[in-house]
């Protein structure tokens, strides 16, 4: 995946909690959840470990809580191995931030086998504490001492994206009930049910034209992905995904310095990278979990990644075209919508999801012939975007 | 530095603001100052970086923000180059972790230039949120819920190191007293004065046996750091300083679960694999700072660090061993104790006073000869240790 010097980086094992609102599970237990998880579908045990990085958005606001590689590894029963362990955030996008400086430290030679884990508990805290937790990925002094908050600020950015390019309130509505129909049929989803299009429109308005089921509500969750680099990862003999790329990239964080706020720059530029890493394009992606924290993120996420042309993601999606015999299958998660959204989980869910598609695992979700997958992590309202592909290995030991 | 694939990394560029209580000053401005004084070091232009790590252990606290790679990218105007921006946090070795990270990242050959950044804003809040932001790097459900917070544990380990080597009080306060003696030559520190065995034995009971002028002081400041890889640092033309080992290593989070409370293990292990990997001996190192945020921090370091025989480093500081003269200079910056301690830029602030000594470019604090040296830094009560060792490249451009 990397540059001229870097080893290859697999991704050996995935693991995820249920996300939901799990009010008698810890923060330290739903991450050992997820490590154990990951590390027992990895085949391996937890001593062969040699760093683990952990995200998480929210825990020291929150929770009171920093510190949470060590308490991660420490709650797993491995602090007495002594290994590196270390937090990174961004917002929204920690997860995803985990899982790609995971993929450097191997690239790097330094550590063999690397787990990324995520966690995050958002649902037993006050509602205003939640929704600043969530505006702490915006830009605090322009923004959220301001009084915006996230689901205003994606408001603009849908109204400005309807003005622009006439993309309905219908339309946007259409986004949640794909991803509801996709998240039924996943039993780790926070909201594992059908919803209508009048349903979504008649929700309680949150930030016009945003309604309360355009919204991926804050849940409680974690995941982990273990990897490993391709010597270890053979001997391993279970199944390998290849990270072919892993881009990430940066904007500006407040809305009103963008040159545009109908598409996500930092996006463009971390698909741009990542396809060109990967030597692939849009056209050859079978599988994708999109950032959709508000439908309209979604057919921002797709034009900017690419998939469709400005102002064509919302049409598209109406014809069927990002689901299940359509051009690609856009979140068959769920997405954070149907899923939940555990903001330091997320990102390592998106690639658990997409692990498993690529391993034929997916069960009643399961894309046909799914070879080549894409995860895409947003913070804020862009001010990072994250895009991995991900290449299933033929001949991996599955 | 690094694994079998791994690059040689190098520091080519470092920079600090002042350490202290700079109320008139924004986190934001803080980074950026920093950042600005280490790119102008490394003589190159802001968009010559292509990736950035910052360091912050309590901003999505005591000031809502989080996302903080890309707030300072933003900051420093860099937002438009749409280069990755990830916060890393490992309590009060965020900044140390920082290093490390995007040491890793270099080494793995993804990026060629990449700053390691580190802010804090600790003195402009409520003194009680300031004591939980600290304490939130120990184990706030075991530790800190049960009112424990770091200067009480720490407290329990000098207890404990008296009771079991014999260490006295006025040993203790030698440290304070060597580290201000230092510091008083270092004019970016909060505190640059001499004081007394007298003064800080005096001064008022914070944890028995700890008083005030036991403990470092929580301040506001920013430090930087520009790494490259050894092409890209030869082009420069510039003083170059080889990154000979980055080690970090874990222990459990509460002090009730250790084996020792007098010894840092995290320390040990860090300390162990850094000699290993940079192929010196403690004997080797002609200066270090080593994280002294309380009086017997410093002493465990040293013992941790395999410097001095467990409780040996008492007596060492006592007969000026750890100074100018002595075995190795210890804290010539004056330590967090005399700099003071800014969580996340401590860290990278050691690492710049430890590439001044081995630049020659350390004015009055000039460790003669200086060839090798170790920054040492520590998490809550030592959950995370970080070793590096730092060498002055010979013909560097300097």
């Amino acid at each position: 995946m990397m540059g001229p010097n870097g080893r290859d980086v697999y991704i050996v094992g995935v693991g995820t909690t249920p996300f939901g609102e799990l009010w008698e599970v810890s923060l330290r237990e739903l991450i050992t959840d997820a490590g154990l998880a990951a590390v027992n579908d990895a085949g391996i045990r937890g001593p062969m470990i040699d760093a683990m990085y952990v995200a998480s958005a929210s825990a020291g606001r929150l929770l009171g809580q920093q510190h949470l590689g060590v308490l991660a590894l420490d709650e797993a029963g491995l602090a007495s191995e002594h290994i590196p362990a270390t937090q990174v955030e961004a917002g929204d996008a920690s997860g995803a931030a985990a899982l790609r400086t995971a993929a450097l430290a191997v690239a790097s030679g330094q550590h063999d086998i690397v787990v990324a884990g995520g966690v995050e508990k958002m649902t037993d805290v006050l509602e205003g504490d939640q929704t600043m937790a969530l505006a702490s990925s915006a830009d605090m002094e322009w923004e959220g001492f301001a009084g915006a908050t996230l689901p205003g600020l994606y408001a603009m950015m849908a109204r400005a994206h309807m003005m622009e390019h006439g993309t309905t309130r219908g339309q946007l509505a259409q986004v949640a009930v794909k991803n509801h129909k996709h998240g039924a049929k996943n039993p780790s989803a926070a909201y594992p049910f059908e919803t209508s299009k009048e349903a979504v429109m008649g929700s309680p308005a949150v930030a016009d034209p945003l309604c309360m089921f355009d919204c991926a509500s804050p849940v409680d969750g974690a995941a982990a992905v273990v990897l490993a680099d391709e010597a270890t990862a053979r001997d391993l003999n279970g199944p390998m995904v290849r990270i072919a790329a892993a881009s990430q990239a940066s904007d500006v964080l407040a809305l009103h310095r963008r040159e545009s706020i109908t598409t996500f720059a930092s996006t463009r530029h971390a698909a741009h990278a990542a396809f060109d890493v990967a030597g692939v394009g849009t056209e050859d992606v079978d599988v994708m979990e999109v950032h959709d924290v508000y439908t309209i993120a979604e057919l921002m996420g797709l034009e900017s990644l690419g998939v469709f042309k400005p102002g064509e993601a919302a049409t598209a999606t109406e014809k069927g075209r990002t689901s299940y015999g359509g051009d690609v299958v856009v979140n068959p998660s769920g997405g954070l919508k149907a899923r939940g959204h555990a903001l330091g989980a997320t990102g390592l869910a998106q690639a658990a999801e997409v692990v498993w598609q690529l391993r034929g695992e997916a069960e009643d979700r399961q894309v046909e012939g799914a070879r080549l997958g894409l995860t895409h992590a947003v913070a804020g309202t862009g001010g990072t975007s994250i895009v991995h592909v991900l290449e299933a290995v033929e001949g991996g030991g599955s």
